[in-house]
């Protein structure tokens, strides 16, 4: 594509006014959703949801338009380059697509391109996954650190990227990763102020208490709740992973009810999705640790985003308030 | 013990009056509670509760009563036949006891006895346990069939004499046998009408619903929540049973997916215990024949217990109300 | 209209892109609302909204459009064929309306038309209506079953196609007439199992408890709370309706009342219109069949509505889920 | 009965000491209880309780009492004078009963005798139930009027003794009287700042809000909701009877269905027991009086038993809350 | 401006059609919102929210529009004079706007603007300003009244158009003064009937209950939730400033502590806002008044805005239901 | 008196046999209720509450008994040792009491006695009060320092011993100090790892939040909601508190406002008692430590007054569940 022809986010190109009609533009956008329908008139096309971390719009792709191919291939989820000129049907953006590139696994690593495409944790995943290595590593009981590190053995990569929830509390890449280490740093500074909590088994518990969710959404750019996810839910899905693990490390009876109870409690409330009301000290800690956590998380999204003119945030539902963004002065 | 003693149930002897002060009595009753302890004086002492079906009453029972080795040996949830005199102190009924002789297996078995001891489900417990197998039988899918049988095969007898429930529904022995084949005959019944509904998924589904019950209650005749059913909840216990079963008789991953569902689901809402809503047609015909038989054994129950003379029962928690108690009057 | 011009409905109008503008087509609409009002400039004008069963459009029509006469005639509820061609303004559909033709209750009663203007009940109404006559037949005390007939012959024609609700379940035309009819199969599948329940009783108050909702709502195409809905609901409605049928039919004291207490308990929880909790084991029966087939009216809808290549239907509020709505695998 | 046989009350008779034992008293009760049962031992025996307006106990009476023939005659809600020794047994008063002679209608309206049996409003009852007709006269709508004073015709004395609840605000003798004048001033008073609302629709609406509750409760010293209440509730009982005088009285349609909806709307909330929401102005000023006045009446209630040197009243449930009862201090 | 351009509410404006594309209009409109902007090639624009009573709309002014100085001149709650003409872009109005001219205080003032610009109260404003001085001095407590007083020359003038509300009751210009000299009118025509309210204290309580709302709500034409009304909430607000003149008019402590608490327990429930539970008569009384008049503020208002044929309102969220507007016909 | 009577307390008292019966006993107990009362015969009369920290009981004290002048002067709150004989009368312990001594402050201070009486915090009430300064000194802003010092002067010793709740959580002498210190220590270990929140802020925020209750309970012995608790609450007593020293301290008005709307929110929902929602990072921070080490502190209790035999504790209403009380095995 020639070099004179913008880059420009959906934020961008959905507030161009009537004077940028017909403008050129280049732009890298993930296909949300794909589907192929018949019109009344028998003729198939597809519908289209193209997106980056700034918006999304719709668009209506015929078989003889120039970026049928491309976008059939790419499929939900693909990543694709587009060149385009800025129209508006009906009151809505409508651009008219002339050409559209796959992007392919080298493409989506270079630098940016992720973090244009969908909100990211702030700090760096790598650090945070050897961060979170340590953690494992810093349970002293051999069969609960086997446990441990048996099931993320399973999950695999994508427990670095989940969001740790569709909407509420870090709800971007890599936001269960950060969540769930947030979570282990404040338990580690906490235990020792509450000596009746037994460390390893809370460490634990803290480190598996959400991996349901990486089998209750399914894919990577386009996060939707999965079959599972449905008709298990993440508490169960969680759970029956631990039990899986924690068998085959041969971990003890006692600890292993123990650390399920965990799992099956951590969301306090029956009406939030616990399957029983948190009783072993170890569950009650986690439950309010996940609590605080995921508030504290709410935090400080709101002041990463907060513009330097505002002083409150738009209202935040898991707050029911709007938040204070504007920093405490300095000391005098 | 001489013919002239009467036999009395705890209601009788409650509700003796002065006159009655010394009064000889022999008596059936279960060991509910059975605590040793130490008086401040050091001496130790059992804490007893004795109970039949009509009422109980607590005792203590020092090293040098008559009926201290008997009591001790019967333990908790035995079953004892004692002889003593009426006597109330601190205005409460408290007998003094002469002789307890523990009753054996057989003595057990005897007409009457577990009728005096705890209130038992009105149906003959041999023919609903048959009918029962019936049900199973009418499964016609093979493997759905076995993963039911063999999931009742490990279970064995418990559930024949396990209540639905503590309180409010079906709260009896045999209760849970009951109000499972009572679901089933509705279930059946209701099935062509509904053809929506996989018949055979939907039979599996009512008969292991409630079976986590088996575990999350202990104790035969004195019944209280497990540990495993304080820490796990009945639900997450019997979807385990039936997943664990399931794989044993090789159910298509699809089938044991939706049975899994019916069990996690069956309670309704998410306040009411259930893991998740349910979200397939069996589950939601499943939670709702269970309300429905729920509900019409608490009207069953309350129209056995009504007293000749009474138009409404007491206020039922579980209908909000009082029920009418006396028949519609047949037609002239 | 010449045979040329496609017959289109709602759905694929507002479809029509870019290419389709000013495209003729002919429709089948029904007069959803109509106020004449007065614009600013003191020109009169009509404010229309047309739509059939797969959507609606709002348009303006002053007094020099060549539709003005016939939608004016037409009135609310009335069903006009209208001929024009494809306009969007302002974003939205806006068609150029060349003619309109009211369309007579012969023209009405073409097969297909009505079908096509609004949801209806997939099985017969002709054969519905005949079976719930039979329904009526099958109760067997004289009084009950002339009260029964009393008030289906005041309500007359209405009953047969009003909606059982406005939203949630059995939402279409026909629908109250099915829900109540498939209560009516389930009742009688369900009673042998529940001696205790009277069946006659049982049966009237089923055939009757919704019968306020013939009152409730006014408007044969165009559904809406009447008068008398807002001012006394349909629980009151049915109950007045019923109560004076029993007497003109001399149904003695005892079973009116409780066939009244049927109507006024059936909504189950009074948060959810129930004047008092059921309290005879007649009305627990009927609010629990009711709630059964009001979820599983939910399910056979969304799995009638279920597009081929989609597993689950959207979220059903109803059901707080979405639906597995691909069938279940045959067994092997 | 000797004059120095001292009369006691409940409060008095049931806060003896040991010191107290054996001392005759005599006392003015009400049966408030009275069942028939059989002994195990065949005998039959009367259950009996008996109370005054400061607490009430429970006694057996055998056959062979001299106060069987008495208080078997008196019945439940019957007054009788008894004489008797102060006992007590296993921890409960339960005194040596001599003599009982049953009140007759001549007795009991003596100054004093039901003013020691039961709470009763402050206001002379006479005085209110006059000023009440002149409520009712000052209805200027002559079928208004009309329809209201048939409704008090048919409900006759009840109405100006029956308590407006059982428990929360108003509950004691003539407690509904005193509540609907109560709200019938404050209505007056008020009117005249709300020109919206209709005034002899309101006025008549709140004389015959609560009507439904004389057949709610039943008895006349003891009461307790009847069949009637338990099945239908005073919502719908209220509305019935005022439906049938506004039929009698002629009152033109539009008219009575207001006043209807003012009845069934009269509780606000659904969950408390409204059949609709109030959707009138006169509903909505009808349903609000209510609340104040109720809310004020329980506020009364506790400054009327404040103690002396009590600040705050017990919790009150009604307000959620102690009151602070000791008096606003005289400006200096 | 020329006298035959047309002065239009945006109402008529965004109603316009097709047909009225460019034609020139004035209008006097509230700056509602003003953003200031930078477009992704560099250049600033303002992003500016235009309304009168009737409604809204959006638009952006870039730098080198000839409104754009008037319009940032002003700022947000500023008043414009608007010439532009009519145009649409995007499906939404979008005037070409060709000069804007500030409104000074003078012209503020001309008959008619302010009411053209906000919904307003009906009453006259400078009359119910003068009643509501008579309320304070009808208060015969020196103190209390000296209270009052000085609470009111804090406050100043904003007590006088601030609105009751944002949403729900009395929410339009004057609607707190309204809304609580209708309170005092109900309070004092209601108060010799609760002689056990104290009058002053209640009366005080009145006219000071909702003061925090002065500082709750910021701007005058456009009102927001201030950052102490975030922060703080208007019962915590209007509970200081009642302390603060009572000290300031020492107050007796009694009387003044039992003032603070009408104003901490108006809200009635702690889930609506109220600090604690209402504990005293006064409190209690006060409570129910502010709910009385809540709610029959909803009804009046619904009134006046009812359309000559409509027989109902839009459902009103605050009655949860619609209102049955057209008036009681008048006695034959 | 004599060495050989034993010191028992109340709980050995009251579980005492038949054969104890006039048994000798002395006993420390507190007067916890004391009201002076006359009988129906016109003498006056003690009714007094006596109990220590394992239980208490009520008795009746006339003018003739030689324990009667010795509590009318220590009066409720007041300690006494009391000697007398084991009695039961009416079904519960009724001792005679013989001889009653008050305690004065060197009596009270002797090493014991306070811990039988009251249930106090396990960790030392100096150590904690010493450590608690050093929390104070910690905060490195001068004026919040200040502010924070110039409260606990204000309130002074009564910080140190109040119980943080009447039930639920920390409900014992030192309670609230040690529940304070606890969310001391907790947020010094977390604000490391949310660098979001200003740390002086929310640690002083931490040691005002609760200080209301000092204000809120009453009695030193004998704690009940005082006259200012009842009519303000906790939350704005604490409030009013740290307006007062933050103005004194001359903090600065955008720290003093944030400080109050920690304390104002601190509760999280208004239905539990908060003015505001949190709606600063630092407000966000308490509310969540406060609801962690709540929790925690019910499980700390519940561990140490767990029996050794027992696996659960009682169901625990704060955690909605009992606990498992049983410790972790330790590892192989």
């Amino acid at each position: 594509m020639p070099e004179e022809i913008p880059l420009l986010i959906v934020r961008e190109l959905k507030s161009m006014e009537a004077a940028d009609h017909g403008r050129a533009f280049t732009a890298t956008l993930v296909v949300r959703k794909l589907q192929a329908k018949t019109a009344s008139n028998g003729n198939t096309y597809l519908s289209v949801d193209l997106g980056d971390r700034s918006g999304s719009f719709s668009c209506t792709v015929f078989g003889d338009s120039p970026v049928h191919e491309s976008l059939r291939g790419a499929g939900e989820g693909g990543v694709v380059r587009v060149e385009g000129r800025v129209e508006f049907y009906q009151g809505r953006f409508s651009p008219r697509l002339a050409r559209a590139a796959v992007l392919d696994e080298t493409a989506l690593a270079a630098p940016g391109v992720l973090d244009s495409l969908v909100e990211t944790a702030p700090e760096d995943a790598e650090a945070m996954w050897k961060e979170f290595n340590d953690c494992i590593e810093a349970i002293r009981h051999d069969e609960l650190r086997l446990t441990v590190r048996g099931a993320f053995e399973e999950i695999g990569a994508v427990f670095r990227w989940v969001p740790a929830a569709v909407s509420m509390h870090h709800a971007y890449r890599h936001g269960l990763l950060e969540h769930t280490l947030h979570m282990a740093r404040a338990a580690r500074a906490l235990l020792p102020h509450y000596p009746q909590v037994d460390a390893d088994l809370a460490l634990a518990g803290i480190l598996l208490h959400d991996t349901g969710k990486c089998i209750e959404y399914e894919g990577t750019l386009a996060t939707r709740r999965s079959r599972k996810g449905i008709l298990q839910g993440h508490v169960v899905l969680g759970y029956q992973l631990t039990r899986k693990h924690g068998m085959k490390a041969r971990l003890d009876a006692e600890r292993l009810e123990r650390l399920e109870h965990i799992i099956l409690s951590h969301q306090g409330e029956p009406e939030w999705g616990a399957a029983v009301y948190a009783a072993t000290p170890e569950a009650v800690f986690v439950s309010m640790v996940d609590n605080l956590d995921a508030r504290l998380g709410m935090v400080q999204r709101a002041l990463r985003q907060a513009g330097d003119g505002e002083e409150f945030s738009e209202r935040l539902p898991g707050l029911s308030s709007a938040l204070l963004t504007r920093p405490v002065p300095p000391a005098r």
